[in-house]
C-alpha cells in the first residue's frame, strides 16, 4: 500500500462495483444492488455521487409500464400496515413491489442499506418486494431530488409498483403530488369538525380516498365517514374532468378493501392513459421537477455571489419589509456589476 | 429648452409632484394622489420607480388598524357586484374602502389611473372609495409585489377596508391568500359533480364561504348548496383551530345578507387578534414575500451569470432529465469557479 494514502478511503474505493457491474445488477433486479445505487445517489462523497450520475445517466425507465402510487394519511391512519398489505396484495397479483419514503425532517439511517430490514419486516423479506427507508435531505437538492432518482432506478430494476409514502410533513406532500401517478390519501373513521387532523391543502391533492379501520366497532362510523368524504370531494373539480374521486373502505387488520383498491387504482391509470392525462402528467412533473432543482441551485450559488444574509438580517430588524427589499436589490446590483465589468475586461 | 432633451421626457418629469406633495396627498387621502403614486411603484421608468421607492419608505402602515380581504370566486359568480355591493355597506358603516386587484394575466390598462372609472362605477364615485383597476405585469417581482405596496399605500392614505380580487387564473389565488387577512370563496347555487368550477386547492384558502344568488329561483338550491359546502369545509382543519369555515348566502342584486357578511369578517378578525393569529400571519406573509421576492431577484440575475437557458433546451429534447441537470450543475460550477478566481486575483 502506498504511503499516505488512508486504508479506510483505500477500502471504501474498493468496495465501490465498476459501473457495469451495477448496470448489470440493476438489471437482474438484485436488492442488494438496488440498494448500494440508491446509497450512492444520496451520498454527499463526490465519488460516490459521480459513480450515481453515471449510472443514472445509463438507465432508461421512461419505456417501462410501472404505476406510481403516493400514499399519505392522518397521523395514526395506520399508512405503514396499509401499505404492507397493498403491497402483498399487488405481490399475490404477479407484480414487483418497490416502497420509498419521502421525508423532508428525517435525518435517520443516512444511505443505510441496513434500514431495509426495519421496516414492513413480512413485505420486505419478499423477493418481490424492496422497501427503502426514509432518505435523507444532506444533499443540495432535497429529499425531492433523489426521491425521483430512486423511483426511475427501482422502475429499472424491473419494479412495476412504486409506493412513496409521505409522513406529511411540511412541503412534503405537494413534493410527493408531483412524483407519483395517482395520489392516494388514507383517512380514519370519524365525523367533522376536522377531527381528522389533516390539512384541507391535502384533499385537494387526493386522486383517491381510503377510509381505514372499517373493522369492529368503527365499521358503522366508517361507512359515514366514507359517505361524507364522497360528497366533500365532489363539490370541486377534478383536474382529470371525468374522474370522480372515489371513497373506498378498508381494513388493513381484517384484510379487506384491497382488490377494490387497486381495480379503482388501475381504472385512473387507464382512464388517465386514454386521455394522455398520464403522460402529459408525468411530463409536466419532469419539467417541474428540474426548474425547482436548477432553482435551487441557481439560488444557492447566487447567495454565495451576493451577500444576502447580511441585508436580511439587517432588514429584519427593521422591519421595513419594503426598504429591505430595495437594499438587497442594491446590492445584488452592485455585486453583479462588479462581476460583468470584470468580464468585460477578461474577453478584452 | 436645452437641445437633445425629448420635449415628451421633459414634460413627464415635469408633471411628477415632489415627494412632500405626494406624502402630504397621501396623508390627507387625495384619491387622484394615491392613483399616480400607484402608477409610479408599477412603473418601469426608473426615476419614476425610485420616487415611488422613496414614497413607500417614507410611509408606516403597520400600526393601522385595517382589514385587508381576498375575494376570489367561479367564473360567473358575480364578483364584481359582490364587491361593490359589499364596499357600499362598509362605507354605510363609517369605513373607507379600497378595491385592488390581482391578476398576472392582465397587460391592460398599464398603469393608467383612467381605468379607475371604468369598474364599479358606483362605487368609484363615492368619496370614501378607492377603486384601482388591475395592475400589470411588466415589472420584475410581479404582480404580488406591487399589490402588496399597494396595500401598504392605501392603508396609508387611510383606507381601512382593502378588498382584493382575484381573477382565479394560474398561482393568483395562492398569491391572494398570502396577502391578506380573511380568504373569501364566493360560489353559486349549485350541487356536487364539480360544477362550481372552482379547483379544490381554492377551497383549502378559503376562512369563508359565501354562495351568491340567492333570490328567486335559485333559493332552494342555495340552501341545499349551503349545507354541503358546510359540511365540506367541516372535514378538515383550519389553521385556526377554533374557527369553522362558516357559509353564507346573500343576494347581491337584492341586496341580501351582507351585514351578516361584515359581522363574520369581524368575528374571524377578533378571533385572530385574539390568539396572535393575526399579526404572526401578517408576520409570516411579510417574511415569505420578502423571500420570494428576493429568490426572483437572484434567479434572475444568476440566470444572467450561468446561461442555463441552452442548456435546457439542448437537454429537453434529449428528454433524460437527470443528464440536463447534471449538466446545468456542471455549467454553473465552471461559470462559478471562473468567477471566484477572478475574485481572488482581484483581492490580491
Amino acid at each position: 500500500m502506498a504511503k499516505g494514502i488512508n486504508p479506510n478511503l483505500k477500502l471504501k474505493s474498493r468496495a465501490l462495483k465498476t459501473l457495469e457491474q451495477y448496470l448489470d445488477g440493476l438489471q437482474k433486479g438484485d436488492r442488494f444492488i438496488l440498494g448500494e445505487v440508491l446509497t450512492l445517489i444520496e451520498s454527499t462523497n463526490k465519488r460516490h455521487r459521480s459513480l450515481g450520475e453515471q449510472i443514472l445517466n445509463a438507465i432508461d425507465s421512461s419505456k417501462l409500464n410501472t404505476i406510481r402510487v403516493g400514499i399519505t394519511g392522518s397521523p395514526g391512519a395506520g399508512k405503514s400496515t396499509f401499505i404492507e398489505t397493498l403491497g402483498k396484495h399487488y405481490i399475490k397479483n404477479g407484480k414487483k413491489v418497490a416502497v420509498l419514503a419521502i421525508d423532508p425532517s428525517s435525518t435517520k439511517s443516512q444511505g443505510s442499506i441496513l434500514g431495509d430490514k426495519t421496516r414492513m419486516q413480512s413485505l420486505s423479506t419478499n423477493s418481490n418486494a424492496f422497501v427503502r427507508p426514509t432518505a435523507s435531505a444532506n444533499r443540495l437538492g432535497g429529499v425531492a431530488q433523489s426521491t425521483k432518482e430512486s423511483i426511475s432506478l427501482c422502475e429499472a430494476a424491473g419494479y412495476d409498483i412504486i409506493l412513496v409514502e409521505s409522513v406529511g410533513v411540511g412541503q412534503s406532500e405537494t413534493e410527493l403530488a408531483d412524483l407519483v401517478d395517482i395520489y392516494l390519501l388514507l383517512l380514519l373513521p370519524g365525523g367533522g369538525d376536522g377531527v381528522q387532523g389533516i390539512k384541507r391543502g391535502v384533499v385537494e391533492l387526493a386522486d383517491m380516498m381510503v377510509v381505514n379501520k372499517y373493522d369492529g366497532e368503527y365499521k358503522h362510523l366508517a361507512e359515514k365517514s366514507r359517505k361524507d368524504f364522497a360528497l366533500s370531494s365532489s363539490l370541486f373539480h377534478h383536474d382529470l374532468q371525468e374522474w370522480r374521486v372515489p371513497v373506498e373502505l378498508c381494513s388493513s387488520t381484517e384484510d379487506k378493501g384491497f382488490e377494490s383498491i387497486i381495480k379503482k387504482i388501475e381504472g385512473f391509470i387507464s382512464l388517465s392513459k386514454s386521455h394522455s392525462f398520464f403522460s402529459s402528467k408525468r411530463g409536466n412533473q419532469d419539467q417541474k421537477w428540474l426548474g425547482k432543482q436548477i432553482k435551487k441551485v441557481l439560488i444557492h450559488k447566487a447567495n454565495q455571489l451576493f451577500d444576502v444574509r447580511s441585508h436580511l438580517q439587517e432588514g429584519m430588524q427593521d422591519s421595513s419589509i419594503f426598504q429591505t427589499l430595495q437594499n438587497i436589490h442594491k446590492a445584488i446590483e452592485k455585486d453583479f456589476n462588479t462581476f460583468m465589468s470584470q468580464k468585460k475586461k477578461e474577453n478584452g
